[in-house]
């Protein structure tokens, strides 16, 4: 099995990256790599080249750089020579830390899609406070899906949690402002009955507020309300540590007391950290194409790395387009 | 000015509601308010009976009552008769801190909507973390939003933070997946060409991750979107305390920092607590209607109270309507 990894994507590039790749081929067996970027600055770092190949290239794309416009005129970069790796088969997956908007684009033009899934969805791995968290899907691929999207989310969604997290019989819940049946805009309503008849275990609709409780395995939602939400998760978190921090730092008294959990509230702001649960899948793509985290550091790439492989070992791809591919049947012979 | 309130509302109605509304009447200049529900019960707490009147209904509509029929059916619920009073003129507005969606119900089919106002909107202050607060509208009046409802949110959730918040020139935002112009999905593209040329403050899109940063202090969404990042928010901030208290009672030496820290980590529960910021306006009604929080005590109806006469004595919907008015006829002539 082959991975390439855009070795320029994300904050700590190349480093991290490099870093990230060796620990995967010493740990995970015939595992090849293909890194892709700037070789004087790889070559710093990689200090074991056994199953890591370099392909040279100096053009990147940046965060600020506008994703479709750049996937288009700038050929050379690394992130789009990494989808062209997947394309022409030379590569079994892909993965970046860069910018995600262009990922995606790359992604959906130089990948291509599966078939039998009319968009991609960006699905990353979310905390939850028991720690075994959630598939939230899509978070922003596609912010105007129709009803047939989110039962596509699902099915994906589903698939994967089953096969890649070995969750047996995952729950699938529709994000939505109530938990009764009925409930919603027109979006969701006409997804939950399509969702009722899917070949998955639909619990029916969640709220937000019980996200992080683990109310659901995969949960399922359109990419602009997802997209809400996982930055509202974030903020508030943020908001939440910085709050306390101000909290600890207000008196004698608060300073003593962080002096003694300091470790321990650490250890929580990790269990936070979603990129501890590996990259974002790009669903949907006619082979597994991952988003890591920009802030991504060597383990989270390694993550990454993994989240690819039992992807590609545990045929999710293959096994999403013949389970659509049976539905299309059911839905023709009716 | 009198304001009618559903004494029967809220987790701990009446007491609650009764004593907030003794509270208000001493403190509050020539405010007289109606208390609608049960006397027997109410009598209970009711221990000053100047300017305050009460309407004798033991009909009442509960958290579990499906809100549309509960409206319909129930003539003679403490809500039904609470929103009576307005629109007959007896009452200059009302206060519920009952079931959200009947209140929403009764705001929309017995006080009426105001002239120029298609939808209605449910807007809660949201705390930030300096103390500020943010006005955010529509968290779940109305969950198919259309391009011309969010240019009505951002005029009315402007005027109300001006006349009655105080701030000069609020700071209006749109709730986009990115803060870049000509993001978002259609809806929201089309709500910033209209918000641009509004007789607002538009400040642009804001994202969800800086929401309690106090990017705005309104912040403008479709319902379904504000449903769901309001309850994201709640959710979060749950989970983490939970975290929190979990974290404190891991170990002795934990448990002796949670005594030193006790007290003023309520003070950063507190200052999260919404409830603090009053009720939330149902705005686009003829009359003021107010939200309050489902588990308000007497303090909570005190705000709410205050909240509904600054609405009165600002002409929050005489001005409401006005410039609404005066924008359809810019919109004539053009």
């Amino acid at each position: 099995m082959r991975i390439a990894i855009d070795a320029m994507g994300g904050d700590h590039a190349p480093k991290e990256v490099v870093l990230g790749a060796m620990e995967a081929v010493d740990n995970i067996k015939d595992l090849q790599i293909t890194l892709i970027g700037d070789e004087n600055q790889i070559s710093k770092y990689l200090t074991n080249t056994s199953n890591i190949e370099v392909i040279h290239t100096t053009e990147m794309i940046t965060g600020e750089d506008e994703p479709v416009r750049a996937v288009r005129r700038k050929k050379n970069a690394s992130l789009v020579l990494m989808a062209n790796e997947v394309k022409e088969k030379r590569a079994d997956a892909c993965i970046s830390a860069g910018n995600t908007g262009a990922l995606m684009s790359a992604g959906l033009f130089i990948v291509g899609r599966m078939k039998g899934i009319d968009r991609p969805a960006l699905s990353p791995t979310l905390p939850t406070q028991d720690g075994t968290g959630f598939l939230l899907l899509d978070v922003g691929a596609n912010v105007d899906a129709k009803p047939q999207h989110l039962l596509q989310y699902a099915i994906m969604g589903s698939i994967y949690t089953e096969k890649v997290r070995g969750v047996t019989r995952p729950r699938v819940g529709l994000l939505n402002v109530g938990t009764e049946d009925g409930k919603g805009n027109d979006l969701t309503k006409k997804a939950f009955d399509l969702l009722k008849d899917a070949p998955i275990h639909f619990v029916g609709n969640v709220e937000a507020r019980d996200l992080l409780n683990g109310v659901a395995d995969v949960v399922v939602t359109d990419g602009f309300t997802g997209n809400v939400a996982l930055k509202t998760i974030e903020g508030t978190a943020l908001t939440m540590f910085s709050m306390i921090k101000q909290t600890f730092m207000s008196s004698l008294k608060t300073k003593l007391a962080a002096g003694l959990v300091k470790n321990d509230l650490r250890g929580l702001k990790n269990q936070l950290d979603y990129s501890e649960y590996g990259g974002a899948g790009l669903f949907g793509l006619a082979s597994p194409v991952i988003k890591a985290h920009g802030s991504s550091n060597a383990r989270a790439i390694f993550s990454a790395i993994k989240q690819a492989c039992h992807m590609v070992e545990n045929n999710v791809t293959e096994t999403i387009e013949n389970t659509v591919d049976s539905l299309q049947l059911i839905k023709e012979e009716e």
